[in-house]
Formats: C-alpha cells, sequence, structure tokens
C-alpha cells in the first residue's frame, strides 16, 4: 500500500485516523516519496552515470554499462584498468578510453558545455589527475581550459597563462611534490580554486602527504583541498560552481 | 622614472631603443603597474581588510587598526584574544568584539548582502569555528544562515533543517570529533561544501586530524576542505563562491 | 498542521488525496512523529541525561541541570572540573561531584541495578578513566565490579581475581602504557571486552597511541576498542550489552 | 604423576605433607588442571576451530584440517589464497571456499543458529570484510541479516533499512573511506556496534586509518572497533554478544 | 585452607582425592604458593622498593614510603616533583632529593656496588635522563661510570673516555637530538649498549621521536632500545647485566 | 609584436603613450623579456639539461634527448630504468648508461672541472643514491672525491679519510639507517654539508625517515638536508656551493 | 713510515723533535695502531664473519664468501633470498641455507657452545624473524633455547614453559601484531629481555609498529628493543650478555 | 707526558722504541694534539663562541659568559628568555639582548663583515626564526640583507625585491605555513637556498612539518633544509657559503 492508496483508504472510512497515522509511520522509506531525502542530485541530472572502476570484476563493469546505455544514459568510468578498458570495448566498441586519465565514457546525448574551469598542473607526472578533473568537468557540463606546464619551479611560465586563467568561474590546481601552484594561485586570482594533491614525488613527499599539507597550511583565501589524487572530486566540485554561477547568469 | 615618462623619452629620442628596452626590464616592479600581477584582489574591493591576530602586540594592532580606520575601510580582526581587544577598544571603543569567534570588527561602510551562505556545525564546541566562518562571509557581503545543532549522531534534526539549507548557494560544514557531517551533508544537496575541520575531541581525535581525514576521504561529491579551525578560510570562500553566483545573476 | 489533523481533513474530503499526499511529504521532520528517525533511544530511557562539560560555561552547566531537575531526572555530568563542580554545586548541593572521574550527578530516581559489568585496569594513573566507566556503568542500571590492580607487568594479580571477573556480562579493561591488559582478558575469557586505552604513559606512550595499537592488534578474539581516555563509551556500550543480556534473560 | 596421584601417594603416606607441597608447585602446568587459566573458551566449543591461513604453507594447512577433520570438527580457515584453496580442495573436496571473503570451510556438524546479527556495509569494496564478518558470525552460530548497499553518501537507502537493522541483536558496520556508517548507525539504535574499518579507499585514506579514526571519534555511544579490515573480528564479537543475549532468554 | 592444611586433610582421609583435586583447581592463586608465578623478583630483593611518582597525592606518597620505610626497605622514588619532595622531606627529613634527576631515596641498608655501568650522554639537556639511570643502577647494587660530556658533535671528547668506557659491564647512552650516540659506541665497543633517546630537542626531534629512530636504526649490533626519557629503564637493564655478570664472576 | 618593435613604434609616432603603456601591461610574458625572472639560470648554461626520467615514456625520453642533442647539449638524465636506457641506446648507441646510479647521459661538449666535492656514504646499499650525487656534481662542472666506506659503525675508516675529505669545498654526505654520517662529518669539518638520507634500512627506518630526522636534528653546525634519496639534489648544491667558490676564486 | 720508523729515526736524530711530532699528528690513521679505535670487537674474534644479504649480487656475494672461505672463517650472510641461495650453493655446495631464517651458513671451525639463550615466539608468522635471532646466537657461540608457541593469547602455554625459560642468561621476546609477549616475559623473570617486534599482523598493525611501540613502553622493567624484524640484532645482543655472563663465570 | 716529552726521552735513549709506540698508543687523546680531530673549526675562529640558552640555569648562563668574556672573545647565547637575559645585563649590563630573536650577544671585538647573506620570510610569525638566522649571519662576519614582506600570497612584493636579493652569496629563506617561499625563491635564483621551516601556523601545519615537507620535497634545484624553526642552523650554514666564497674571492 502506497501512500495515496492509505490516504484514499482514510477518505472512504476504511482506515481510522490513527490507524493510519501508525502505517504512515511504519510504511517503507521510500514508498513515502519523502522529497526531503531525495537523493537525484540536480547536477547530475540529465548529464549521466559515474562509474567507480576499482575493484569491480569485467564481468561487472560490463553489465553496470550495459544497464545504463539501454537508459541513453551518458556514462563515465573511472580508474578503469587498461585490462577493463580492453574487455569493456570488446562488448561495446562505442566507448572510449583515455589511457592518460584512465576514464572509459560513452555519450550518447551531448548536451551544451557552459562557462569555464580551468585545470592547472606543473608537470607530466600530475597529467593523469589533471585530465581526470578536466574529462570530468566536461563531462558534467563545463568548457575547460588545460594549463598544463605552469610550476612554481619556473614561474613566468604561470605568469605568461594568468590571464586566460583568470577567464575561469573556478580553478583546479593540480600538484604533486612541494604542491604550491594552488596557494600561489590563490594569491594572484579572485577565483575559488580547488586544490588537489597528487601522488607523485618520492621519498619525504609521503605519496602525497606533502602537496596535501602544503595546500591546507595556503596563507592565501579562496582555496579548498580533495583527496589526494582525486582529480574526480575536483573536477566536479569546480564544475559544480560553475554550472552554478552560469546558471544564475542565464536567467 | 615610470613607464610612460620613459615611453615620451622614447617618443622624443632622448632614449634609444635600446637603452628604454634595458631599462623597461629593470624598473622596479610596481613602478611597471604590471597588470596581471596585481594583488588587489576582487572580492576584498570594498569590503574592507583584514588582520591576522596572533604573534601581534597590542601596540602593532592599534596601529593598523588606527591606519584602516583613517582611509575609511571596514575591518575585521581574526583570532584576536580578550586581551588584545581589551586593549583595542580602550583605544577605539566602537570597534566590536565577539568572545566566541574571537573576532574583532568595525564596519564604517555596511554594504548590502547578496544571496545565502549556510554554515552547519553540530555541538557547542564547534561555535568557534563556525562563527567565525559565518561572520567573515557577511563581512565580505554573504547573508548567513546558521544551523547549529545538526550532527550525524542525533540525524534528525539535520533532516528537518534541510529545506531551509538548500536554499543557499554555498556550505560551510564544521566538525570536529569524526567529522561525518560534511560527508552526509553533500550526500544530500548538490551545492558546493566547504568542509572546515575542528579540533574538537580528545584522543585519536588527534587535534583534528580525524576529522580532517574523513572529510578528505569523503564518498560524496562536492565537499572540498581547508585547515582545521580554519572557519576564516571556509567562510571566505563560501563568501566567494556565493557572491560569482549572485553577481552573474545580477547583471 | 499535524499528521492526524491532516488525515482528518483527508477524511472530511477538505483536502484531496493528492493535496494530502504533497503536503506529507513536505511537513517538517519531527511533525511526522516519523519513528524509525526517533532518536529517544531506548537504553536510556528512564535513566536520566548525560552532558558533556568541557566547553561549557558554568551558566550553561545550571542552566542544562536545572532544566533536567525540574524534570525529575537522573543527571550525569562527565569531564566536570572542579571549578565547574565548584560552581554547579553552590546552586544545586544535592548535586555529587567525583574528584577521580570527574563526574557530576543527581539521581532522584534510583534503578535497581541488573547483572554485572567488571572494570579492569592495572595502575592508580588509569583510575579517572576507570572510574568514569564504572560510574556511566552504574548510573545506566548495571552493577559493577571493580578490579583495579590487575596490571600484566605482575600477571599473578590478574589470575587471582579472574573467577570474579567470569561472572561479568561484559568487561571494561582500561590500560595505559603498553595495553596489554584487554589482550590478556580477551585470551583467558569469553565474555566480550571492551578496551579503553589511556594516555597514561610517557615517550614513544605518544598519548594514549601505543596502548591503542596494543588492542586494535590483540590477537585473541571478543574484544573491541573506544576511543582513548573514553571510559564514558567504555562503560556505556559494556552497559548496554549487560542490559540486553539481563532484559531477555527477565522475560 | 598428576595431581590425582600425587594425592593418592599422600594418603597412602608415600609423600610427605612438604614433599607433596612441594611437588604440587613445580607440576608442569596443564598437568594441574588449573581451571582459572584454562583455554577452552565456551564460545567456541562445539562450533568449531579456525584456522588463520596467512603464511601458512599448503602443507600445513592441509595437516591442520586433516586433524580437526578426523575429529568431526566444523572448520573455518580465514584470509585463505585461491591457490591455498585449490591445494586444499585437492585433497578434501567437501570443504568449500568462498572467493569473496577468503574463507574456507568444513561444517559437519550444523548447529540451529540464534538471534540475529546485522552486518552493514556501504559500498562493493567493503564485500570481502562484510562477507568475512557474517560468515564468521553464521560459524559460531547465529543468524546473520546482511544489509550491503546502505552508504551514508546516499543515506536514504540507509533509512529504509532500519526497521530490519533494528531486530538486531548486534550490528557490525563495515565501512572504508570516510567510514561514518557506524557512527550514524549508533546514533540511530540503541543495540551495539562493532566498527570495521576497511583499507578501501585512496590518498588520505591511508589503507584504512581514516575511517579507523572516525570510528574511535564517534559521537555516539554504544559503538566500539577492532582493526582495519578485521572482519573476523568484527563477526566474532557480534556473534559472541548476539548468543550470550540469546543463551539468557532461552533460560 | 592452604595447600598444606589441604594435604593434611587428605592425608587423615577428612577429604577425597578428588575433592581435594577439585579444591586445588579452585584454591585463590595466591594461597596456592605456585611458585613459576612469583613476583618477588631476584634483582630488586633486598635492594629495595621502587616508587613512580606521577599522579600520586603527596598523601600517598608518603602512606607509600611509611609503610616501606617501617619495613627496613630502601626507597627510590621517580620523577617526584619539588612540590612533592618538600611534602615528603617535611614528614621524613633523613629523604634525599636529587633536582636533577627528579628522585627521592632513602637508604636504609646500604649495599657493597659490584662491577660498573658507563651512563653516557652529550649535553646538559639529557643530564636528568642520565642521572635518573645513574642513580637506578647505583640503588640496585652498581658501580657506577658518569661520562658526560661525549656527544658526537666533538667526538674527539668521546674516543679520550674510550678507554674507561670499556671497563664497564654494560653501558647506558642517552642522547637526544640525532641520538647518534649510542650508534657511535655500540660500533666501538663489544659491551652492551642500552640506549635511552631523551625528549631534548625542537621542531623534527619531536619529542625524542628521531633520537629513538636514530637507535633503533642502528648498524652497529650490540644495541637495544628503551622508551624515550626512560632512564630508570635503560639504568635498571644495564644494571641487571652488570649484576649478572658479577654474580657469575663471584661463583 | 616585441618590446623593441613596440618601442620603435611609439619612436615614430606610430603608437600613442597610452597606447604604448597599456600593450606593454599586456605583452605576453616573455615577450617582454623581463629580466628579473628570467629562468635560464647561470649554474646549468652551458653544462647542459637534465630530464627526470620517471613517468616518460621511452618515446617522450628518445624525443626529448633527440632535440637536446641535435642543439648539441650535454644531456643528464636521471632515475631511468634499464628497459628506458635500453630503448634510448637502441637510438642513440653514444649515450652511457650507469647501472648503480640509473643515470644516463651524453656529454657533447666537455668543460673542465673545477674545485671538488667530496661524496661520502656507509654501505653498499648507499650506492645508487651517492652516485647519483657524485655524477651530477660532475656534470655540472665540480671534481668530485668519493668516500664510500666511511659509516659510523667504523668509524676509524672515516678518520682515515678526513685529510682529503677537508680539501673539498661541499661535502654530499649520503647516509641511510641511523643516518649519524653526516652529523658526525658536520662536527670534524668546517665545510658546508649537504646530507642526503637514503631510503636504505628496515622496519623503523621507515623507508629513510629515521635517517632524514636525524640529520634534521644534528648538533653540529653547517649541515643542510636533502629529500631522501634525492642524490641529485645533494649533488647539484654541492656543485653550485663549489663553483661559487672557485668563480671568485679564478677573478 | 710507520710508528716505530718514526721512533726509530728520532732515536738516530734522523728527525728533530718537532718534525717527528708534526708527522705523528698527519700518520695515516691505521698506522699509528691507535688501540682505543680499533674495531676488530672481541664477541666476533673467532665465531666468524657476519654478511648482510640484500642488495648485494650473487658475483658479490659469492666474491666475499670466497674470501673469508679462503680464511677459514665461519660465515654467516642474512636475509639471503633463495635465489641468492642457489647461487651461492651452485659454487659451495658445502653452505647451508635455511629457508625459514633465510641465513646462508658455513662453519669451517665450530666452537663449543655456552650457556643459554631463550628465544621465545607466538605464532608461525614469527618464526622467520625467531629463527634469524636463535641462529645468530648459536654462530656466536650460544646455547639456544626455543620457546615458539607462548604468545599472551593463549597464556597457560607460556606459564607451562616458564622453568625452562628461567634458565637462560637472555631472552630474546619475539612478537609481531599487539606484542605483548616481551612486557609479560620481563614482569615474570629477572632476566635481561630483548624484545624483537615484528611486521606480522594487518591493518593497525603499521608494519610492526603497533609492537614496537608496545614494548618501548612496557610497564616491566629489564626489557629493550630492537628495530622491527631484527632477529639478527636480538639474537646477537642477547648472545653478547650470555657470553659475558659465562665468561666471567670461567674464569 | 705529552708527546713532545716522549719524543726527548726516545731521543735520548730513557724510552725503547717499543715502550714508546706503546705510550703513545695510551697517551690521553688531546695530550696527543691529533690534529685530524681537532674540533677547534675555522668559521668561528677569531669570532666568538656560541651558548644554547635553554635548560641552563641563570648562574650557568652568567658562569659561562664571564669566562667567554675574560678571555675576550665575542659571545652569542641563543633562545635565552627574558628572565635569563635579566639575570645576565643585572651582572653584565654591557650585553645586548635583542627580544625578537631571543639572541643576547657581547661584541668584544668586530671583526668587518664580508659578502651578503639574504635572509627572506613572508610574515610577521617568521620574524624571532628570520631574526636569529640574521644576527647568526652577522655575529660570524657576514653582511646580511633583510627581506622581510615577500610571501607567495602576494608574489609581486617578492619579484621587486629580486634584483637586490641575487647580489648574495647565499639566501635563507624561512616559511611557515605552506612553506613555498624557499622554493620559489630557488627556481627564481641560482643561487644557494638555505630554506627554513618556522611552526607558524597552525592545524594541519603540524608544528612545522607542512613546511618542512614543502621544502624537502622542492622541484627548484640548490635548496636545503634545516631543522623547524633552527634560524641558527640556517643563518650558520649561510654565512659559512658567503665567507668561503669571499675567502677565496681574496686571495
Amino acid at each position: 500500500m502506497n501512500v495515496k492508496q492509505l490516504l484514499q483508504q482514510v477518505r472512504e472510512g476504511l482506515l481510522s485516523i490513527d490507524e493510519a497515522s501508525g502505517l504512515l509511520q511504519n510504511l517503507p522509506f521510500e514508498d513515502m516519496g519523502f522529497a526531503k531525502l531525495d537523493h537525484h542530485r540536480e547536477l547530475r541530472t540529465g548529464y549521466g552515470e559515474v562509474i567507480y572502476g576499482p575493484g569491480k570484476t569485467n564481468e561487472q563493469l560490463i553489465e553496470i554499462i550495459s544497464h545504463f546505455k539501454s537508459n541513453g544514459a551518458n556514462i563515465l568510468a573511472t580508474r578503469v584498468t587498461e585490462a577493463q578498458a580492453s574487455a569493456v570495448k570488446a562488448i561495446f566498441p562505442e566507448t572510449e578510453y583515455d589511457t592518460i586519465s584512465r576514464m572509459l565514457s560513452l555519450v550518447q546525448d551531448k548536451k551544451e558545455p557552459v562557462g569555464m574551469v580551468a585545470v592547472c598542473c606543473a608537470g607530466t607526472g600530475d597529467l593523469p589527475v589533471a585530465e581526470e578533473a578536466a574529462k570530468t568537468a566536461e563531462f558534467f557540463g563545463s568548457n575547460v581550459g588545460r594549463f598544463y606546464d605552469v610550476g612554481v619551479a619556473g614561474i613566468h611560465r604561470l605568469f605568461s597563462k594568468l590571464e586566460d586563467i583568470k577567464k575561469a568561474n573556478a580553478i583546479v590546481a593540480v600538484a604533486g611534490m612541494e604542491g604550491a601552484l594552488g596557494s600561489v594561485l590563490a594569491g594572484l586570482v579572485d577565483i575559488p580554486v580547488i586544490a588537489v594533491p597528487t601522488s607523485v614525488g618520492y621519498g619525504a613527499a609521503f605519496e602525497g602527504v606533502s602537496a596535501l599539507l602544503t595546500m591546507l597550511n595556503s596563507c592565501a583565501e579562496g582555496l579548498a583541498v580533495v583527496n589526494i589524487d582525486n582529480g574526480f572530486g575536483g573536477g566536479y566540485m569546480a564544475c559544480q560552481i560553475n554550472r552554478l554561477i552560469e546558471k544564475k547568469h542565464e536567467k
């Protein structure tokens, strides 16, 4: 019995007020359509589904993709190994696999991107994470500017790109080792910076801890941090901010 | 000699091209008016000046405040001790000191706040950090909604406030101990969540490390983290996002 | 409008089924009396209220106690400083303060304790935490056996008490320094052991981390751990287990 | 000479009182049948034997299983690799191997399960640990309810299962990453929660440390923690509590 | 009834063999005089009693000392504050307090010291720990050689004392900061070195962790480590080794 | 348009002063030849180019080398795997690969080395890092003295080489495990010591953390530290100091 | 020129006092025969040579063994992989390789062992480290008693072996996981205990850190600790103590 | 008997060659005048003596200063508290105390400073450490340039001072919080940078660990690091390099 059936029975006098009140409190959660807890979040709606690759068997991956594909959804799978990608492509050759970001995607219904997210990083080692951020922001509807050779050890390169970076609504700053890029960027612009520490480095980089701490201790305002190597999280949040800004704008 | 004087001399033939080129490269940085590096960041402009209290003598604090005050600027000093506040108020009785957030402020030119930032926290221990975030967002021009009793140990309280929280453009989630509030919130809304871990707790809370790690490892998207107890940083970034959204909206 | 009023209006035809369904989904959470999320948890019911002392002003403490007292509730305040206790006792001389466990209590309606919780510890340094556990278990309705000189450095003392300890339904093992007590106990009995590491020790004890790790790595089964110095948490859980066992028994 | 023989000789005057007293103190420990130190713990009695797989050669595993099997015992081997399992099954095809929990078992004398243990977890990555907990609780005589898709990032799923979870005598909450599940559960029910952090996650998850700290710092009462990935320990303790509750009940 | 009484009753036929066997297993532990678990350890016997000062009230300290004193025992109290010492000396002016090692002692029955323990350290900051080690070794019956200015930053000073150091049966090497003294010493002699890291230093000394790790990683053999600042533990073990060597020698 | 073209147009009246001033501020950074930010650093000039091997594909490595080679530059690639080296040598057989330091080099224009850098280490495990330091210093123009068997566990070997070590302008002290070499050296000489901790060791060496902390806490002056295993960084800085000393000398 | 030649020349007037004094100070270290720094340590003398296996090529290992073998020395190589062992045995089939302790040995001149070292451990996982300790103590001349199933989770097994353990002059206590064995042992005996933490365990065992901290924080005296998994170091030091005791005894 | 007396006796035939050889090896170390180990290091010679203040009583400080003063030496005492300084100045009013660097000094024989050391830092919180570095470099004979407002959050200020900074022979980069200053500086100049992390910051700054890690992981070459807050160590090493460069220059 769902809520409307219950109310119908109250209307018809088949249920007393007390009975109905008791039943309401015991109905399975989802049957109530309790709006406040609805997890269908706006940002994703209409853009597609995300699958976290690690720990999934090829069979599981294929089954999930098959399910979403038949619904006409766009699909983005993260941290997909080459072996997983091969298995998927053998079944769905129309999927695309990017070896750098290790993302597998299938876009069945392309939306027009809006605004701009700037993804900045220093060296080749940071590229997988930066590309994960960039492709995530693109998948969820943002234009992306890539600025991939702007580390603080040669800070003039960063300055020469600054005018373009400042056109973004949000910045993703990807950096390993000493991780100073986010801090320097946040000191130069007044745009929200999502800093993504990477595990690039050795020794006292401690698999990204050094970059993480640097970013958390930034003395420049307007910077917040996501998990080490979490390009997806950084790209998602920058995209979220970018689209919220543009959405208001459009109205 | 500034840039225009230099160019004038080139025009007049008083400087050769080579001389002028050399001089340009050696001019003191600021004299060049080199726009790309201008640090007068937009957000702060017109809202006021921030002073970091710790390590400053009473005399230094008073001198800085005196300087800004005479310029007609709004002033916000953070982490001001009661002793510092007393010394300042003896000179400038028009300043206001808030014992919870430990902020001292003087608003000489109030701006109309825009949009809304939601500041959420769980318990009384988190109040100083939450208030620092709230007052910072207000100082820089945001309306602020305070939701101060919404910890995950009594999660129904959070749900009862969810509709109001969802009206914000950005959320600051302040939490110590296990720090799950940010994660739960980001799972329920599609608004950027700036999570602020606090040092509240004991034992294996390790002065905020537990809450920090919880927040960095959130499996919900749309959440980024600032330093432990950094209410100012969380409030600033949420305000920055809020105002960018509203600004586009206004146009 | 609460749920029953809403149903009444449905009954009377004042609300359509669709209107009522919509209203139901938007009612403030608590008005729904939604049982599943009721936080009035059983264990505490009828036993009393707990107040966490740190960070509360004397005024706040007194106000909260006054409120609970007028309801006739039993009251247990944890981690209360001597200064806080003095301020409270000046107003409510009938409250009792225990300097060892730093707990302040007022029992207005004493319940008959059931079963038995054994609280074990090694040295005088662990007493505050052990007593916090013991008093918590007593407050929530358990008999408590105290075994306070049974550290592993003189293991024969532990053995001489083993027969009595084995009469408990649950054991709280409190230990600092190398923290081996929990592990040794869990190897000797088949009763759930809640291990509480304490911050007692110096140097590489790292404020309780050593004892915490020892307990987490116990090779004996039937042992779980709470936070460092968390006597309240250990006592609560042991009491919870004890009462659940006795409750079934009584039926 | 055992204790009874010794006493017989005392009776017969073959040993003086002093000689006998001295001999008693020097008898090998086990010969004395010294009850207090008996390690035949009750819970396991009649249920079977547990073997820890790692570091054992195939030959050792087979020998141990062979020994227990010939005694008619039930056998549970944990953390058995597929290679170990193959080697064992080649000799004892009647053993069962579960690839998810990596447990190998042989039940020769099935007991009727009692009560209920609820095993809850969030994602597929936590399944191996959750299943280890569930199978352990089953092996030692508990009914088990599995709730495997109830993470806090989609908290409505947890609520929809809450009524069923509350029927358990003890809960095992398995979670990696931010590990908030245990805390949220303990805030919603009044049943002992054994929290098992998992090493699922990356970056600042630090191989389970983040989830471990979250759980240790839970602000909800009635929760204790076992080692990272220790599904066996969590399942054992929950089963122990469950059976103690049911045992009293049966009387 | 003790063991002898029990055996007597067996002899007299007042107890059956079975009854006596059962009683034996249930006798309180200590009544059995079970030699294997006797904790009256040899080294201390005849030398005196040790009291750990921290966390004891003045009253407790005085009571314990009074008890031991009336037995004629030698007494050594460690980590005694000046306030504690004053309170004790007001009652027992015959006790001696050493402000450097923070030890309070009363020797009522002086034994002849044997062999030699060398206590080495580098700087003035390490003196409290070194003296705690030295006085402990003396209290338990060793001659002690003090070598207190032999840090590795001026390694020639160490070499000039080496001949004397080599006369010891055991060495205590006390060092903070980089803690290299133990390692250098163990590379130069063939005598057991007990290394005691101290919390002397700042910054990345991490309260003694740096010295602790240095000592644990010594590439020289014949070195083992005790807890940070644990002069008592280092002195005790060196004394134990020294006396065992001398004891065999004497026979 | 570059700066000189711009100035020429000002001279010729083709650009107004205001226009030129505006353009200057918007010129791409490098076009300005802004000397202060020039990253063509002196030390490297004329000596060659460095390539960081890890994370580069064989194709990328070959392309970069090909580019530098055609410019006649000297080339030094660090942390090159044997597989990478084979691929490169198949194309450029004139490159040299050193299996110990894992460096690949091509010297097309050899410069005369100056001064002396002493590279010291203890055991065979430290050789890869020590050789990386030595070869780096040689590549950038220093003579190098290698002292590879001078660990503190056999300190007489260090002393026998001291006279030669003291001839250097800068010392690189490479050490793992307890890492005391740097500290002992800095105590014996008055030459800048660049200490390089290595990840050699096991257990509580924590992949080089122990040696790193030892070095940071050295009580001898004149010692600074680079990252764990960073032979390149240590060799570079020692070489930099050596050449600065010699350069002044030559004038 | 060595010291005696120098003195001869002084005697003969061929060197002035000042010249000779100067030369003495500049003689290569070893030529001076400076006894204080002689590293030929007593314990090893006559027992043999130790080789640390890791990082050595097969060729290097064979060369070193060949050198020592031709000198008639006994040889002990530690942490030798099976691959290394095979390569060595192909050349020197008379060497023995123990797969558990991963030690390779060649005894050409067997000495009579003295005294006794007790090596204790809990489970099969600790065997490699325990055997490394045992074989090291044997190699350097001690009798060894092995007690390999005495963990604290079944503490009665430890007690049943206590009389035999107490016959040793020194104890090596090897333990992973919670590492309580050393502490329990040191509380029961008055013999020096060298505790060796092992990396056995998972999760919060942190590769041996848990056991290490437990051992460092032992509240029983007479216990010191070596590096994680350092069976060699533990065995060496116990043997050193054992032999020093016996040596005095023999005189 | 010293070396020359010994040689004289050889000359005179009063000592045999063998006797003299034996005596030489047993002479107290310093009597030998063994030059290689002489710790009178060059840099300090003629500049003065350094005293480390912490842990010294006023009496000890005064005694040491009195001793050096009577020798005419220059004196530099570090980390002197105001209370210590007052006590010293009461006796020696001619000493100078600097409240920022907490250094007490007495210069009796001023030397002409040479070259230049640049000391750079970001904020007021870093001043005590920066001044300690600057005053140390001055004390040991370097000119010092102070650049105290050049943090990376306002990077244009750093650039405006770059020309002056580049005139130094060595740079001390003092920074807390994210600590990026050293890295940015080393990327801009080709001068050795000694980076000094400070404990300035809060939360995840972890008392300087964040800045320390940032500096150790710098991707710019020519940077090495000293201990947290070790301004003395940084200033000393920069001065050492500066003077070595100038010394060669002078010749």
